[in-house]
């Protein structure tokens, strides 16, 4: 399999955990975002929606994160990121595609890049549409957390389709300052992930095309 | 079942499409969105993210909307929404959640109020905003369509998730002067969804709540 992505990308960053929690092995191949490498040709005539991540994997391109997850565990469905009983996998889902679209859509690069032109917002307006955009929907998701009980995972002793959604989406919080101090479910399943081997690998700090990036 | 919805918003309209599609019986109860009746407390004490639609059902309050379609076909498998073959199902997803996340979540009523209200833009600019989503992501979904030289639907001889989430983002384009005379897989395949009598009674214009409604 090969992961066309960018390290600082959630959606990228979604990818490589729930890979690596598969236990899948695949080649990283870094795709600037910022100098905006994945409209090339090349690379639309493969995406046409030009996005990132791409996976190359069973003879096909794939490039819709939500749709590749969901593929994903379909297709490798060992170990799951979804429960078995209807009853969890909704609330799973229910999480997780309230960040994904809640949240990430509408605070997405692209998004930010309207705001800044044509629409001539300043950075601190930028920065402030960020965090209102978090808090309406991060609030929300604490709440059912504690109505859920939930401890170190939304369900069982394992992460799911939540956390693969989640971990990047407090990544790029913290990067905007957000103020997770009244969020103490959603901190300590992302310490708890973090602690993994699979999240620890996706994090952006150690891709290739990360400037933070360690010596090995 | 009973669906807390409004007319005129789109993932109210997905809900709708879906239950009728399965053959569900349902009550649908209007919450007025732009009365904000959805914030009112003891809505909000039901569903913490204030969203619509909500489908109390099964006993259980459920309220995201892809996760809901995703749970619903699940529950109630016959006629499916997804097809059976791996690479069809993530073929479904990718155009129905390319149009949930890309188009619809940026376009969604809170943001175009932000816009407004405290970013001061005019309705002119607001406009402006929902046509430029709406070309970013249907172009390619066009695209994708002539591609798998799609017919009436895009997978055999019924409508799926995706033209679940196609009709009622065409709607909104519509409403919003959206030139769609370049997309003629996407207006064949919704003139064929329009035909049918699920979609036909979940239309905006045909609920209870809407100005447009004719006597019964």
């Amino acid at each position: 399999m090969k992961l066309y992505g960018y390290f600082r990308s959630s959606t990228s960053y979604r990818l490589r955990i729930a890979l690596n929690l598969k236990g899948l092995a695949f080649e990283n191949i870094p795709v600037n975002l910022v100098t905006a490498e994945n409209k090339d040709e090349g690379f639309t005539q493969r995406n046409p929606f030009g996005s990132l991540p791409m996976l190359e994997a069973d003879g096909r391109d794939r490039a819709q994160s939500m749709a590749l997850l969901e593929w994903l565990d379909e297709a490798y469905p060992v170990p799951p990121l979804l429960p078995q009983d209807l009853e969890a996998r909704y609330t799973m889902r229910e999480l997780a595609y309230a960040i994904a679209t809640e949240i990430h859509a509408i605070n997405n690069l692209p998004v930010l890049k309207y705001l800044k032109d044509p629409l001539g917002h300043t950075q601190d307006e930028i920065d402030t549409w960020y965090r209102h955009w978090l808090a309406r929907t991060l609030v929300p998701v604490e709440a059912r957390l504690a109505q859920l009980d939930a401890g170190d995972f939304l369900h069982g002793d394992a992460p799911g389709l939540f956390e693969v959604v989640l971990v990047p989406q407090l990544y790029n919080a913290r990067r905007f300052a957000y103020d997770l101090s009244a969020s103490p479910h959603l901190t300590r399943i992302e310490a708890a992930c973090l602690a993994l081997p699979a999240f620890e690998r996706a994090h952006p700090d150690n891709q290739q095309d990360s400037p933070e990036r360690k010596p090995q």
